[in-house]
């Protein structure tokens, strides 16, 4: 039976690794009355390594997540970990970006509508009108802020200003085909996450379905990641493929690549709003 | 820089769940001076479930792994835990079951021999003599014992005498075509791995290519899983499948079967040698 | 440059294979002035087999799609053939049964819209309201046939009907949970497509996912099938499978097979309105 | 029954595409009595492009492949088709090229075994003398060129020269770490099959590995292609990728990848020498 007074909070941790971690944090949870439910570690070297970690604990008591924070910050210290500690009733607040596209942002309103993703979306922007219709049939706001080359800084800051005001915790890229400027991805740092339709590296930049097909692969990918300003960069937090053949011209290409597109970022999506995921330098680890 | 007397041990933990586990067992291995390089954890139910537990550990100190053993009893006795602390130093012992088809033999030498596959195979034991050359080419002891309807007793007695005389931990079936009696699998509960040449419980008992065929499936499978009396009922480790389409005959789908086979079995005797599987009543858990 | 008065057809043909099939039917193409763009046959043995073919053409002349069907009977009669000669610009017609799950529903829309599945819907059948306000979003009519053990056969009665009315060529349960009864199916032969939430033949009947779950299996599955008189049993046209693993509930299975389940019955569907599918007994051809 | 004087043929075709074509070749086979088994065509584009075409086909009677290459060539010239007429009895002869890391020979190895790769495999030429035993082991001679800066015109002369003596039809570098040369290259078009570590064009050059790890990826592939004189950039055959986690190492990458790298070799191998593949300019139709 579940208690009322019991929320499921997962924490997060990175730091050097040293002897002790998991025994600090486990103590300290035991002591709160907190129970552990799952938990997942990784060590990039045994010695002299990155520690990083993911729990996922019920809190079985009083104490609110905000007082279980304020306890942990003295473990936390003592072994000087980057961390945080969110409550997993709280759902992410979810901004998605979209241009004329329309099969990824479908894919993710409907995970959404049926409970798969477990989070809120209260806007979706776009450069263009095209995706009005959709946002309204699921309820959910749109803004129209179109982006030429002399309104990019306006449209930004309109952007980040309804980002603020909708206190959104991550921007989804779900085909929004204009690129950001530096300081708009620096705002939200390892919080924006863009769908690009190749399985990078391969295919960086523009067209990679025409490059696809100039290359004959025989197998089209798409690669879900973070947006950093080294543009195709970011760190990748998932990858899907599927296989295709000599009679895929361009067009059947782009078909076909739209499943792996709106697959891979889906996943990536997902795994991101339930604190799957940390950023080690360029790379992700998703945990389990 | 690795210390001589450093050692990897894995602790694999089975009992009913309760607060405080994690936190016992981080604790006790702290203490020791023993440092978690990786830890994965699974509870059936947050509510009165089954709690499952592995961690990987490296002894930094003095303590051999058996002393580790008898100081942790005591945590395990307190949580009536099923355990055991496996030293990684220790290599499996494997003894290959086979018949007269080699691929999945030959598969798990391949991976032996590469170093992938972390073991001691030091015995082959076959009801024919096809795979001796095989055997002897690899330096690995074969032992050809017949079987017919007459002396299958007296054939797994030497069986089992041949599994104690070497010491054997698992016995893996790479295409036995012999069903086991009931009391050579008791005997060995939980440490015989077959491959099941179809997609379990597609296609239960003889002939699963045939019947592949018969229904026209376009994905054929392969299921690698712990043997148990009830004849292809066992704990499935792991499985995969191969597509296939209308031009595959029976004879295409058992060539193109046998890669599913091989694939499948070696990432499950892989695994159970890695002691990375646990078993919950008729399933396992496969921990990453 | 595209002649106007050039058409796409798409011929398939069934019949006993014996020596100049592809000869003469070749030859009456050519001398009817019509372009092979892709041919592709498959006989079931060389040997007194059936032979089966799939020829997409283009009518480089005054010949109507009709005139050719004329001349070609000939030919057909001659060898005895089950034959059909489609008009590629003629989409088909589907009429989509549903229930109160949508991701399949959804799936095929979305790729109606987006230009991959290249037919015409008009309508939808139901036998709840749930999926009214999608039905109209998209512009396509919505029938709400409510089915209770008293009225099946009128309401059935009632679909047929509608389905005669509405010219339709194929009938797609996307998720419809009623069983169609034996008249109703045979009036429709080869031309019901279903997807069943398992990879049949395992998991046969109802709660496939509780007893993929009971089961302990790594892959679960999803099967688009013709629909026949013997419940899950007819001919397999499509499958597809998801990696999961222990840490997946009912309802965690349940979340993932959609997926399977809406990318299976995609593909079956794209093949069938596009000709590439021959039923042969209880198989399917699916041509490339 | 199988007729004593009937062979199994496989024609292949490379022209312009233009009207007639394929009704003049099955009008050809029939008139000499032979049987289309399998046909498959390709076209670029149905307005000016390239046809390609693969047909198996029985010879019904007395007329030996070399009579039908004779009589057909009048056919071929008349659509100046590119073409060659394979008589399926006589096998393929492979030479394997291999350096010290066995993985992708010994697939090739119990491939052929296995009877999966019909083919010759009489030499197996090696940069170094690690593999010796493995083709003693089975049968195959093995010869021993050592490559280093100053012999490598000569080494290449006598590689040529067994190539030569031992009329092989195909080279497959089953992970040979030498660039051959431009020459070499050139004297066996599209007869030289490598295997390249990586899911080409991502991780060109030297280490792929070391870059997947240093980049993250989520999956890493391998690449079986025709060698060019542009290194990495001939024609690729097949592709395939396995999932992989920030867990995987270098050392686990490389492990992991080594299955991918075999299957994609054997595979295009095994399509090479059913003479399935045909090369169009920088790119491979691969017919099923």
């Amino acid at each position: 039976m579940s208690n009322s007074s019991q929320h499921r909070a997962r924490l997060l941790i990175s730091c050097a690794d040293q002897p002790g971690i998991v025994a600090a944090v486990s103590d300290f949870f035991f002591k709160q009355g907190a129970n552990i439910v799952q938990s997942d570690q990784y060590t990039t070297d045994p010695e002299n390594g990155m520690f990083f970690m993911r729990i996922e604990l019920d809190t079985n008591q009083q104490a609110s997540v905000q007082e279980l924070r304020d306890a942990f910050s003295a473990v936390a210290a003592s072994f000087q970990m980057d961390w945080r500690l969110e409550d997993a009733q709280i759902k992410k607040r979810i901004a998605i970006f979209v241009s004329k596209e329309d099969h990824c942002l479908l894919e993710l309103l409907w995970r959404w509508r049926s409970g798969e993703l477990d989070a809120e979306i209260p806007l979706i922007i776009s450069n263009h009108e095209t995706m009005k219709d959709v946002a309204e049939s699921y309820g959910i706001s749109f803004y129209h802020i179109p982006v030429d080359k002399k309104n990019k800084q306006s449209a930004e800051s309109e952007a980040l200003r309804l980002i603020a005001s909708h206190r959104v915790d991550v921007v989804v890229l779900a085909r929004y085909m204009q690129i950001l400027s530096d300081s708009f991805v620096e705002s939200l740092e390892n919080k924006i996450i863009n769908i690009h339709h190749s399985f990078l590296p391969a295919f960086i930049g523009a067209n990679p379905y025409q490059k696809a097909f100039d290359r004959g692969v025989k197998l089209i990918g798409a690669t879900a990641h973070y947006v950093t300003n080294d543009l195709d960069e970011g760190p990748i937090i998932e990858q899907d493929v599927l296989r295709v053949n000599h009679r895929y011209a361009v067009k059947e290409l782009k078909v076909a690549g739209r499943n792996a597109e709106k697959l891979a970022l889906a996943r990536a999506v997902k795994w991101h709003i339930e604190d799957k995921v940390l950023v080690n330098q360029n790379k992700t680890i998703v945990f389990p």
